[in-house]
């Protein structure tokens, strides 16, 4: 197997150190629009590889199909794994189909709210775009797995398990994710991509019921507190827009689905306050810069502004954990249950030289790549996670050295 | 008398508009780096005044010291009306010095904070590089009067005014900001401009005290809640950094002198946000834009993500009251008087079509350039307000149609 990965940020490094300890891929073009943030990525793995590393370093735009269909085939690439931010999906989901190339990402396509009743009803759902292209990857024999990272992702792969093998009938899925991290040093400091960290948070939450279908809410609605397992305690949860309310539903067959994720009160208000200045927008403003007036985007200055969350790993301590909890019926008994993936910074940082968060993301693709490598897992279209059988990926994430587990409630 | 008014945002406009009807100067030069807003203000008087107008617009970087000296000489004009954000005080200040011209601001030069213990000791003061070339102005016979807004400006010509007319001993000078404004269909647009807001506020506030001289405290310390006149009511005021802090006292002998803003919890949470995201910092990051990288100023953002102030005045509502408490002694009796300045928003859109608080800045400097004008005021070097007779300033500022007040406490 001949991987492109684009994006060589947090989640890109990371996937390279976690990839090098595998075998079953063959070379590994890791491509960034910042050549020196490729390179650096692939030193730090190819230094112990030695000579004829599987690793090699390109500079890309993601944003240029033609670019970067051209960049896979000069490879031979069999597939494309995006670890860019979701602004770049369509482009990148483009250019695979483009050169004949799988595609993998941890992200779908971006939403666009209803234009009359936003906190209503749902406008352009996330991964609607790539979806409606399905049929080009079914007809060329392709496949496209999105949303491959651990949420969604992880937390998709755990859906499917426990409707395969835990319940006879479920009445919720709700995706819940907390984490107990702190940075020293710093008064507020992300541990995971602020662009796209505002994008889920103050986009309308959807949900989805049986019979209703997909709907959506006020922004941080449904507070709910949580008792996350392995020490991190209850978390105050909120829903937010996130890819499995949109994937799990399609392949699994429950009552309910949300996603709420333990922002904290802190954390919320601070989010209200960028919405509330206008500094969450995406559209270009007129500025004054160095090089006289240009258009700038808000949302890239508040990310420029803070620290880059990859390199936070040596001041961050504590744990994260993303995890799927089932409510439902087996052998006409109630069951609920948690299951969860946890990464203590301090591991992953000795481990691998990554914080936990971007490691958490990271190791999930690089499990899926070699289940697709291996044959453990195949198909052709638009496929999420839980398409596909849960137990082989399970196994495979305990092998890597990074257990999951499961908590009967 | 020929003006060269620099900046014709919202309190240059208004300038404009309040000068145009008064008969005590020859000809003002309206110059903006923006040179279609400056001949938008002109446009905006002109049309009354008709064919030979006595204003011209003109297009002016405020940073290029050489290029408005040189436009000074050019339209022979005997004074600089500095209307521009704190950033630009030194250059101006030096231009008019350089083209032998008198100069007047309404803000000084910028502080910079103590290097080790900021939130105790002084480091650059507001107004200090401005104090230390005193001698260049008074040398050369001419006068820079700094601090010549509403705050600074009438503040200090009322604690002038307490001293001479009021009291026998002064124990605290304490100038208070308050408002009940509101804006309709805005989450948040503050009503002044967000760059100086921002300086003011996140800056270590400055104290005075009679034998300690000048320290400084935490930001938003010492809150208290003030009851201003006219219906607005009681309003939380916090500890700012503020010029009269600076200015009182080196020519009114007094305890203590503070200065409290009525920002309110909301407002005050914000501009903790703003400084803990550091999207308050000045310094240029490099951001994408649409020419490429290039470096960018947080604060601009803001700014420019936020409406422009001067724009606000149809939307806005309310009243806005600056004004001097000041405790004392006078005939052996203790005693404790507000003096104060209101405007309310309705009346100054429907005499002058600028919003209340920029409108409340503007009239200061304009009846402050007709009491040099008429020789009322005269003096050499750098003086504050409160150097010169209070009296002329107080009555002339009813006599332009907007009282101020006194209150017993």
């Amino acid at each position: 197997m001949r991987i492109l990965l684009v994006g060589a940020g947090g989640v890109g490094s990371a996937i390279t150190r976690i990839a090098a300890r595998r075998d079953y891929f063959e070379h590994m073009v890791v491509a960034d629009h910042d050549l020196g943030r490729a390179e650096a990525a692939v030193a730090a793995v190819a230094s112990a590889e030695g000579a004829g590393s599987r690793f090699g370093a390109a500079r890309v735009d993601a944003a240029d199909r033609a670019a970067v269909a051209g960049l896979l085939r000069e490879h031979r690439c069999d597939v494309l794994l995006n670890a860019t931010d979701p602004r770049f999906v369509l482009p990148l989901f483009g250019a695979a189909r483009d050169a004949g190339a799988h595609y993998l990402d941890m992200a779908m396509s971006l939403s666009h709210p209803h234009p009359e009743r936003p906190y209503e009803l749902c406008g352009v759902k996330l991964g609607d775009d790539q979806f409606a292209r399905a049929g080009d990857y079914r007809e060329a024999g392709l496949l496209a797995l999105v949303g491959m990272g651990v949420e969604p992702g992880l937390s998709d792969v755990f859906a499917r398990y426990a409707a395969d093998e835990l319940f006879d009938e479920i009445e919720e899925i709700g995706i819940r994710d907390g984490a107990n991290l702190t940075v020293d040093g710093y008064d507020f400091a992300p541990s995971f991509s602020i662009w796209t960290t505002i994008e889920e948070c103050l986009n309308p939450p959807v949900i989805y019921e049986r019979g209703r279908g997909w709907f959506t809410t006020e922004p941080f609605s449904e507070p709910e507190v949580f008792d996350f397992p392995e020490g991190i305690g209850p978390v105050e949860c909120v829903n937010v827009e996130h890819e499995e309310v949109l994937l799990v539903p399609r392949w699994v067959d429950a009552g309910r689905v949300t996603f709420k994720y333990g922002l904290g009160d802190d954390f919320i208000a601070k989010l209200k306050t960028l919405h509330e200045l206008g500094l969450d927008r995406t559209a270009p403003l007129t500025v004054p810069t160095d090089h006289g007036p240009a258009g700038v985007s808000p949302r890239d200055v508040v990310a420029a502004a803070l620290p880059d969350p990859a390199g936070l790993g040596d001041r961050m301590h504590g744990k994260t954990c993303a995890g799927t909890w089932v409510k439902g019926v087996k052998d006409g008994e109630p069951r609920e249950v948690y299951l969860y993936h946890v990464v203590d910074n301090q591991w992953s940082m000795r481990e691998y030289g990554s914080q936990a968060v971007v490691w958490q993301t990271a190791v999930n693709p690089v499990i899926a790549l070699e289940l697709l490598a291996t044959g453990a897992w195949t198909g052709t279209g638009v496929l999420g996670p839980e398409a596909f059988p849960a137990r082989p990926f399970l196994d495979l994430l305990t092998a890597y050295g990074s257990p999951w587990g499961m908590r009967e409630q």
